[in-house]
């Protein structure tokens, strides 16, 4: 309806500052966080993570691939075999997500300790060029 | 108070990355989401959603329509009825909201499967023309 | 530490998609919304919102003052109180908030139906000048 | 993948609005907010804490180190040994949070009361220059 062209839609830079992955809590619907990133383009992204912890190094991830005109919903609970990084559950941590095309970012956590699941979620932070 | 126009407060297109209708939960309050649309205009708002997938194309949904100054909170569990579009459950989605006029957008949802009720939302992500 | 002045911070227009009073749910913790809003200047702000319904004309408040350097949490469900108008429980509404200065406002729900508590919060949507 | 430095990512100043420290609820997993920090910069950031609240005078935090491309998960309810800040639980209030150099934050609550957890999380309100 208007003339904004998908390929400009988003940021390439989107910063999470609360990450946490909790105690697993329910087994059968194990607590976890996922970063969603919606690719509105006619092309791939190539995606990559960088985590910052509270008193250590920054980790690099591997590449993520997502798909023209797809959504990946990227469980961090699997960050191992999805991002070659191995994250400990009970640590503080936070998200910066680069992508050599725009992307676009939201970030949610489920928490199934008690074991009532809760949830928070919030768009990125989208850094400007 | 001041001289902003109702006209020119909000955005043309909105996106949403992380979407997912939960398993319904308790029937009684069945989980669900509603993408959640203020429409300040003295007109009405023809709006379209386009939903992406992790791993099919995407689907446009029939144009809905707001009110003058009416909001709409649309719930995404009725999207057949509501806007010809087949959402099933437990399916990671992504959300971009379109209109003719500028609009203002939040998304959430509840999640009632454990079976006490949590909630997430967000503002949506304003795309700047 | 640098020199943005307070009274530059923030909009003078929010704008909050969602809002909606849950059924009381728990007496003593009865479910609600806040409408949360700091006023960093030196003097006070007045205040103005609008309801927006789904299907009747918007409602305006009576202006509330919020002080020099305070912020008000004010409690949605006492809005005969606090605004002079009667917002019903189980409707979807929609906010906008105005003010004579710049302010900062976050929007919250708590649901206590099930009755465990739920949370959804989300910083509004400011308009641009 | 692209040019934007780290120290130019995120604003010196930012607001959240609704904060809030619940009734402790359950006394193994208190309670709390977090005011979550990054800290993309190669030095430290020297950060400091405003409060905001409805009836009485702000007050300002000791300052606290954030180590160079680290996070800290500050807890809200530790205030008197972080912040050297005596935060009461119950009383509603504001933040402004300022740092001599670029950071993001985002600040989320999680309430034990009932005794099922719930969060809210939103991305703070950064301040342009």
């Amino acid at each position: 309806m208007n003339k904004i062209e998908n390929k400009n839609i988003g940021a390439y830079i989107w910063v999470v500052p609360d990450a946490y992955l909790p105690p697993i809590g329910d087994e059968k619907l194990p607590g976890h966080e996922a970063t969603c990133i919606l690719n509105l383009n006619d092309k791939p992204a190539n995606v990559e993570f960088t985590f910052y912890f509270e008193d250590r190094e920054p980790l690099k991830s591997a590449k993520v691939k997502i798909g023209a005109q797809r959504t990946l919903h990227l469980r961090l609970d699997q960050s191992e075999a999805l991002l070659n990084v191995n994250l400990e559950r009970s640590i503080p941590f936070s998200i910066k997500v680069e992508s050599d095309v725009k992307i676009i970012v939201q970030h949610s956590r489920m928490d199934t300790r008690q074991p009532n699941l809760a949830y928070m979620s919030t768009i990125g932070y989208p850094v400007k060029e």
